[in-house]
């Protein structure tokens, strides 16, 4: 499970908690303290919690920053994970703070619940529909994005994609990294979520395998589409690294993966985009469960629902070939 | 506060919660995992807290290990935070691993409180007695074990200390950190503290300096008596370093510093160092609460109490200089 829940001594409460700490992966200080907040609470998010009582700040100092880069830099994480808890309704009340020669920044969430307010991610069942709330691909948009400064790795994408597309890509990857999953939790409740996990480090196939792992039922998820930042499809496919379209590449801070029951994962998705809950929201039904023994699969020739970043008014069309052209010329 | 202190939105209760995170001091793993846990949980113990919820372990594994150190090391450090934890009525049942350039052991506890089970640090008045529970000297005993390799260093110490007085002092230090201060805890309620912290970074003036400002009163804190393992007092004045008489030298999961109704302390004392609670328990009164503007200081020329290790049975006495003879011979 995302998280831990421990049954407490009091009234039939449970202590839910998690913890996820890591090393910078983007530029902006203030979005790497959003995007380490928003991905410790996602692991809440994802048992359709979506109150945290408490939360702890993580942080390591690099030892090998100047003061004035300390003073620079360490603020504005700290602001940035601040202001994500505050927007989760929650605050950060404690925390450690050492020197370490890597900067480290994560956190710990807690939360004290009655047990309808979460959801055991084990009722799956064959029918349900599986959805999506963000799009694959931030690990292939940053690392693609420090190849823009590396000609060797350069030189293996660039026939496939422009230096345009790779910054509004990291560009995107960087928003749907720091936002919070905390609306999808919400929408769970709503919508009668059966199970649910956030994807992250091991990918949406291997977070897929192990939700499907926990289902009480006799169940195997079936992925066929798979909504992916612009380009980075690509990408991954070019530089033969990530096992994207394989399902394998890593995510930070990525979507909940939900199954709900098939009557309603539409409205879902339409409710979750609806203009109610403020920009940005995106969900797609990307799978089904059938009856099987608690694995998970992406078939062949999956579909790519290839996702313009929110910074291009322009659609992109899948198989769009300009940016080769360009890139070629 | 040693922990933060959030109160919920159910009946009454509160989320009482605390993590910290360091690297290795001492050479044996277990007992640093140990020490880890111990350390975390201090802080709960020092709001007079003895049962805890949940704990979470924080981890680094070294990039500079190789496989086969891996494999020896990190499962000796996890069972020694998961027995301390065990020892402690807890369990470990999550956490987060990374890789970094230095190993990290730390953790996270977290309990859910009714108002009569902590004892908020703020309610000293003049006529207490302030208690510490474990002798003070660990990272002069750390740091002088780390000397024995180091001839530089070790000659400057060498007229006042033997070998075999650093090695008795390092292993008395890693019994010390390693043990749980959940008795003294427990004994708070029966004496009817009044306010406490753990002695840790910042020294024994440091905590005590913090604990003063945080008092209902107008207090001010005198100490007047430093309990220290033997002979690490002799390194720190030889060496010039640490400031262990000043108050100043850092601890590393130390005692818990008590403020108690001067008719309990001595009962406080004797009851904490009694059988009942098996070996090795140890508590002294090093001083006064008097009228005052919320400081702490050490008198000058406090008595020095030197706390014999207990792998030797012969009590030591303070001047008494026959090691320097021995090393000087």
């Amino acid at each position: 499970m995302d998280s831990c829940v421990i049954p407490l001594r009091h009234g039939g409460l449970s202590l839910v908690q998690t913890t996820d700490f890591f090393y910078p992966l983007v530029d902006d200080p203030y979005m790497m303290g959003r995007i380490a907040c928003a991905n410790v609470l996602s692991d809440l998010y994802a048992m359709g919690i979506t109150e945290c009582d408490n939360m702890l700040m993580l942080l390591s100092v690099s030892q090998k920053m100047n003061e004035d880069e300390r003073e620079k830099i360490m603020p504005l994480m700290i602001k940035g994970f601040r202001d994500a808890a505050e927007e989760g309704g929650t605050s950060v009340t404690g925390g450690q703070t050492v020197v370490n020669p890597w900067i480290i920044i994560g956190g710990v969430a807690t939360v004290v619940c009655q047990p309808n307010e979460f959801i055991m991610p084990d009722s799956a069942v064959p029918g349900d529909v599986l959805v999506l709330t963000k799009p694959l691909g931030t690990q292939v948009a940053v690392n693609a994005h420090q190849w823009l400064d590396n000609p060797e790795r350069w030189n293996k994408i660039r026939l496939v994609v422009t230096r345009e597309d790779v910054e509004l890509a990291y560009q995107e990857a960087m928003f749907s990294m720091a936002m919070l999953n905390r609306t999808a939790a919400g929408l769970m409740h709503t919508y009668n979520a059966h199970a649910a996990t956030d994807v992250t480090g091991f990918g949406i196939l291997g977070h897929a395998q192990n939700l499907a792992k926990q289902q009480r039922s006799q169940v195997s998820f079936v992925i066929h589409n798979l909504p992916i930042i612009a380009k980075m499809a690509a990408i991954s496919k070019a530089s033969g690294r990530f096992g994207l379209l394989q399902g394998t590449s890593a995510e930070t801070s990525g979507g909940l993966l939900i199954c709900l029951p098939r009557e309603h994962a539409a409205r879902f998705c339409a409710e979750l985009r609806s203009p109610k809950y403020g920009e940005g929201h995106q969900a797609w039904i990307i799978g089904i469960v059938e009856k099987g023994n608690q694995t998970a699969r992406i078939i062949d020739r999956p579909g790519i629902i290839e996702v313009a970043p929110r910074g291009t008014t322009v659609p992109l069309h899948p198989n769009n070939s300009t940016s080769s052209f360009e890139s070629s010329s």
